[in-house]
């Protein structure tokens, strides 16, 4: 199943697709969030999409998309995991997953506009698979980690590199302005994917590609990161986590490259769709 | 006005203290959380306890306290705010505030059982006095930034050290584990507690003195932290801002001295109450 959301900001409606046509399925009353994945969510949804197979009203053409889950009571970051990415940035290897938050008030649609921050200088990409977890996860093993898992969808991890690494500190700065986390097209059901573990990663600015990758490359696989943060904190229905980044962002490059006004961001994984992002300055 | 919430976990009901004596406002059919803030319910919660007043039933002798407010969208934690815990732990002065996030699943109640996380070893303790957000903040001025306050509250930030500074990286993964965010006894609205820059806040371990400081030393005042958090994401009502903690924290000892099974924590601010944690091991 393919899930995503649309209508207007804040009060986006619930949506299927099936076959490549989007239905809209507000009926079923439930926006994708942590008590829909909580209370079983996904098979109640298939259930009705069954029970109204033929009858389900068809979404508008045109219509804007919203980030594909509702927002979540965490989005996790993993940090430097693709060994390509970690080499562009100067950094190590890590020896076990870094892990941050991005703030949840930066989700968005997928074809939103990315806006630059007040006095922001450095505004930069990074194309990223996303988990999203289906059930309470707590200490949780490598081996069951993937039973706890909804689904997957892409994600434009937005960074302003002078808020994340030159302001003092810890990541998150540069990681939570507004629409600094498009989420979307849609979310898909592991039966949706294949193999988690050999998808194509792309991203482009006006065209020209930037960044080109495998998830063959992550270094810390999907099962594991799961079973990892699992330690650290109780992962919720709904939350995501996002799994990192390959080679080829604005800050690996020499001289670093970073998004302007009127910019085009386009980015996609394979058999989790595309997104596109215009760059807005502030105000 | 003093709110709180009290009865079992997750089903916590809605409460006042007037001349401390606690009132049951669940009749008033709102948990003290985003929306309540951003609907002007401070106000609106006001009106009816006076429209109510002495017709308000008491709240049984011995309940339990949930969280003083409800799971918000972020806690936003402000790191080495005072100039003696920065000496301390051997860091830097900061030249901004350091942020970093506790996820929302580690918010507990103020006098719940704290839980050692599965093979950790080194549990810490840090009094903080925390910021509520009472309305949506952008880009807001330091001169307006106390127009975004809805009140205070007490909590202790508790901190696995090797988890936040030996396993990589940023500091999330020793800030979130469960049980790592005990918050009230209640949230006290600013005009309740006079200067809040000149509060006493303590902590004891089994009764002995190991924090005594005074808000009249943080380094980045509050509406200068709450005017620069809204240059780097959105604040949104109901969110919590801690502010961070005075000298005396167990990592900051020769020997370092850290939490075990038994041990009891005690903590409180002048006009915000006090709290009572017991160490449990997990499990």
């Amino acid at each position: 199943m393919k899930l995503f959301r649309f209508g207007e900001p804040g009060q986006e409606k619930a949506g299927v697709i099936l076959n490549d046509v989007e239905y809209d399925v507000s009926a079923f009353g439930e926006d994708y969030n942590e008590q829909f994945f909580e209370r079983n969510g996904l098979d109640r949804l298939a259930a009705y999409v069954q029970q109204n197979e033929g009858k389900l009203p068809l979404v508008p053409d045109g219509v804007r998309f919203g980030s594909a889950i509702a927002r979540p009571s965490k989005i996790i970051c993993i940090g430097l995991n693709y060994a390509d990415h970690a080499r562009e940035t100067n950094a190590a290897i890590p020896q076990e997953p870094i892990v941050f938050f991005k703030a949840t008030s930066a989700l968005c649609g997928p074809n939103d506009d990315v806006v630059i921050p007040k006095n922001a200088k450095k505004l930069d990409w990074e194309v990223e698979l996303a988990v999203v977890i289906g059930r309470k996860a707590s200490y949780v093993s490598e081996s069951e980690a993937l039973d706890f898992v909804a689904g997957y969808t892409l994600h434009n991890d937005y960074s302003e590199r002078e808020f994340q690494l030159e302001r003092g500190g810890q990541w998150v700065k540069g990681k939570s302005n507004d629409t600094f986390a498009p989420v979307g097209p849609f979310l898909a059901t592991p039966d949706e994917l294949g193999d988690i573990d050999n998808l194509r990663l792309w991203l482009t600015v006006n065209g020209k590609t930037m960044q080109e990758g495998t998830t063959a490359n992550l270094i810390f696989k999907i099962p594991f990161l799961v079973s990892y943060l699992s330690q650290f904190m109780t992962l919720l229905p709904g939350d995501m986590i996002t799994t990192g980044t390959p080679a080829g962002v604005g800050l690996g490059m020499n001289p670093q490259v970073y998004l302007q006004e009127g910019d085009v961001v386009e980015l996609g994984i394979e058999g989790l769709g595309s997104s596109k992002q215009i760059v807005k300055a502030y105000g």
